[in-house]
């Protein structure tokens, strides 16, 4: 597969996959910018490595082309990294034809797909997610946003890219730690609709993270695959989009918590995974066979085994702030087989006193096991 | 005429046109608040007049209200006063379903539809407009957004609300300069589609300027009746909805320009109306009859006669930054015959140039009447 569509009616994008493309990533840029000029947001380190050399490379096409590069890592996707990329981008000059291009992982495409949301009221927005994270999850949907003090994502729009430009080469320069928290989304969409995401995972998981990149190209569309038709059933995350959030009310409430050194997005949701992987056993009546391919994929790609220990009275509050709540009502989701997710509706004491009992269940086997 | 339904398809919404209906209003909140909370933006004029006793009557019905009031004043239209309202929303407690009751002038709206807009990736808005100008204009539509040091309106979205509740009884309270400058925009739609408008404004004008509104339900109706078409049709601002830019791109730069006393926008919009005059008899041969008219309309909101001073390097700066631009191309409106708006493509050189020699023009007749 070199092409996906994700169907939005009018609105409908393509997504390419490719490997080691830039000159047709030049060219499809080249054709996207009508009125000479175009804004390539970046972070410092994907700057160094790709986005300075792009933009020189438009340049030489006779592209006006700005590049800002931000500051890498989730605690610079913030109101003022937005409004310092304002700032710039009106200096620069504008219009309402000029692209916004994302050029970096996670935290670029949300930081760059805001501005896009926002500034004129929406520029043209078009990604290219450099990590296993951002190809796999983020850079599709058009979901955009950034953090506040009091939580994750609690700023942000839909807003549409034009196309998204997936190229498998970028992911050459990642960290091994990098690759595993991409890889958790790339489960998670498995565990919600596609079991061989998880037999790749747990066949090959261990290569995969030691940079044995040669199944990432399938694995990676057929993530994305699962994600594509899900927002594309439901654009504003009103109903089924909400099952994406598999493993992530714990995973954010763990991402934002006071946890030193802090988790990445990808190591929080894979603990967050583990706790709802036991509330599935527990609530849904999850299989013995499921639970193990799961165990199995989680065990493959990294996450460590034991998660109980984690929750904590800040991570309890940060729950109590998830923008997901309705009132006093959590809705969280749980698996009831692979590819059959649950939207489950409880009160929010139900689910943290569910929580809490059920870490201190993990927490006692990991003590019985260190002994 | 006691409602409007603005068409967007499944995104319909209505107008209701009331005097003295609190009452009604509460009730209309109450069935809207479905998770038992609600916040109110309102300005700290709005509040000590209206918002507070609204407020109060809606904890009375044991709805959870917050109320925040911002300064008021288009200087505070702007990203920090949008933060504070994210924070103290936050630390409130919100949900997805929390509507945001947006109780004031055209500052409020825009500040609390952004809020709305982007806070949760978007929260049901309400729109009570207490003033002409966000009664006539603002209020309808879904255009929200902030100012950057940069230029007016710089940063924002689309955001419909849920319905837009207009009680001319809050007019009671407006100075003159306000309801001058309201009564701006209801010529400008007027010019562009409702003859009616006009001629209700040349007879009646004057008394509207002095508080005696018996004249203005139905002409806010009528005024909101035109915007309300042109937006349904063209809802993201890409075509036919740039009529509504009649007068404002000299405006927008007046407005922001560095005059003392600064200029309401409605002042400004109105000096904005006497240039497009001109250049539409300049360059589209706009007849004698429907100049005339324009004329005894814009003297009968009492818009100054002469505009040409106002002209200077930095309004001419803030024209090129206009975000309606397209690189070097401007899209401006005039007037074939009153109700006949033409987009009008130009370069900004060009454009620049004629603002230029009509602005020279009217100081000349201004300095000859002067003698």
């Amino acid at each position: 597969m070199n092409e996906l569509n994700v169907d939005f009616g009018d609105r409908s994008y393509p997504i390419y996959f490719r490997h080691g493309a830039e000159q047709e990533l030049v060219e499809r840029v080249l054709g996207e910018a009508r009125t000479g000029r175009a804004i390539v947001v970046s972070d410092e380190n994907v700057s160094h490595l790709y986005a300075q050399s792009f933009v020189e490379r438009l340049r030489q096409c006779g592209l006006n082309t700005a590049l800002f590069a931000i500051r890498p890592g989730e605690a610079h996707k913030t109101l003022d990294t937005v409004r310092a990329i304002y700032e710039q981008a009106i200096q620069f000059g504008i219009d309402r034809e000029t692209p916004i291009i994302a050029y970096g992982g996670g935290v670029v495409g949300d930081v760059a797909g805001f501005v896009a949301a926002t500034l004129l009221r929406g520029l043209p927005l078009i990604q290219v997610p450099t990590t296993v994270l951002s190809q796999v999850d983020s850079s599709v949907g058009g979901k955009v946003g950034v953090n506040l003090a009091e939580g994750k994502n609690l700023v942000g729009a839909f807003h549409q890219p034009q196309w998204v430009f997936v190229d498998t080469q970028h992911l050459s320069t990642l960290d091994r730690r990098e690759i595993r928290s991409g890889l958790v989304e790339a489960l998670k969409h498995g565990a919600l609709g596609d079991a061989r995401i998880l037999e790749t995972l747990v066949h090959h998981g261990h290569e995969l993270q030691d940079g044995h990149l040669q199944h990432v190209g399938s694995l990676i569309a057929q993530a994305i695959t699962v994600k594509a038709a899900v927002v594309a059933r439901d654009e504003k995350d009103r109903g089924e989009r909400m099952v994406l959030n598999l493993g992530h009310t714990l995973g954010h409430a763990l991402e934002m918590g006071t946890l030193s050194p802090a988790l990445r997005h990808g190591e929080a949701v894979g603990l967050g995974l583990r706790f709802m992987q036991a509330l599935s056993v527990n609530v849904l009546h999850l299989s013995r066979a499921a639970e193990e391919r799961l165990s199995q994929a989680l065990d493959a790609v990294g996450v460590p085994k034991h998660w109980g220990r984690y929750v904590n009275e800040t991570v309890l509050d940060r729950i109590s702030l998830d923008k997901k709540n309705q009132g006093d009502t959590v809705r969280v989701i749980g698996l009831r087989d692979i590819g059959d997710p649950v939207i489950m509706t409880m009160s929010l004491e139900e689910f943290k006193d569910r929580l809490v009992a059920l870490a201190a269940l993990d927490a006692k086997e990991e003590h019985r096991e260190g002994k």
